[in-house]
């Protein structure tokens, strides 16, 4: 109920964005066998100040206790069920080259609400054979999926000349949401979503850091010459 | 020069965690051939306020011009010079399995300044076999690596079990930047930056927006039933 509720409020989409952020940083803590974590602990470990993440909480109608900050487990599970994860969302991923099969063995997707439903690719010699227990099917199959298994989400590694027209054949079979880890732009109508993967970002990221570390360095030594 | 000066000021963690977003962004417009992009437009393509986005680009020394936006080959050259981006970083792959043989042929990474020197992996039936024209060397090179090869990242694409031992490994060799693609949390000392790639992230997003449209067609089956 809490999580319709949530959904239906306009919930802005940085805020959005940054709940699975927290939801990584509390399965982290749990692992860890941390019960509770204050505002400014959670913020840290996930990177943003504690300001706005108590604003993004408030969204879901969480609110930390003063001195006591929140419950791990009870946290998490607000935050899986405004982002709809307490329901298995089917998804296909399309493309059996290596990001396609190391998706397929990914074991991440299905403790985080996704239950892969099927493995696809247009090469006919591919499909028919097994990966990660999926027998792979052909293209035309996405009809039947989105009807039979209520197919809600593509993900799409295969090659960058190859993801519009997968794209395109998608939204015919009236998938709206769309994961494209191929390095493309692609063009859909207004209301399919999609997210780009890039793979690069994060080591975007370490570069930041790697250079501010060199820059401290070649300071100091700078200091030493003088 | 800006850059370092840049990377010497104090930029928040957060601010950096979104240049890459912005230069992704970005690209994707250069790729339309779109020259020009207004603050709320880039904003929005990036899913942060717009305030936000001037006040993250006000740190690199950016300021959009009134009425006229940003240039987007500029301002895309100024956060790459931020993130460190106008030099080559070494980075080594470890794990040769399906994601660590897909990370190898990735071509994000070269375009985004990202120069994968070796490949690796601890299986000595897999060491001298070429992966995305690399010989996989063994784990036994990483000295050498860091040595002779400068290695700054080290990229772990093993399987959870064995990416503390490649973790260890990496720092014992003196690399101080890890990006762990393996579904686990690593032990460090605090002078090593460990970025976490979660691939189901995206997907958690994805699935928000599918459920509020769910959300949106029942209420409209409520009201009808009304």
């Amino acid at each position: 109920m809490s999580a319709d509720v949530a959904a239906r409020r306009g919930i802005p989409d940085a805020s959005v964005a940054r709940l699975p952020v927290y939801l990584q940083a509390l399965t982290s803590l749990a692992e860890r066998g941390i019960t509770n974590v204050s505002s400014e602990e959670l913020a840290a470990a996930a990177g943003v100040s504690s300001a706005k993440l108590r604003k993004d909480l408030s969204h879901l109608g969480s609110y930390g206790v003063r001195g006591v900050g929140y419950e791990v487990d009870r946290l998490a599970f607000e935050i899986s069920t405004a982002l709809g994860l307490t329901q298995d969302w089917p998804v296909a991923i399309i493309g059996m080259g290596n990001l396609g099969r190391a998706l397929a063995a990914y074991s991440g997707f299905a403790t985080r609400g996704f239950n892969v439903v099927a493995v696809l690719d247009h090469d006919e010699s591919i499909v028919g054979t097994v990966v990660a227990d999926h027998a792979v099917r052909p293209m035309s199959d996405l009809d039947t999926l989105v009807r039979e298994d209520k197919l809600a989400i593509g993900v799409i590694a295969t090659p960058a000349d190859s993801a519009q027209d997968v794209a395109d054949r998608l939204v015919a079979a009236g998938v709206r949401s769309i994961l494209n880890f191929a390095p493309c732009v692609l063009d859909v109508p207004d209301d399919v979503v999609v997210r780009k993967v890039d793979m690069s970002t994060e080591l975007q990221i370490l570069a930041f850091h790697e250079q501010r570390r060199s820059g401290e360095l070649d300071l100091t030594d700078e200091e030493v010459a003088l």
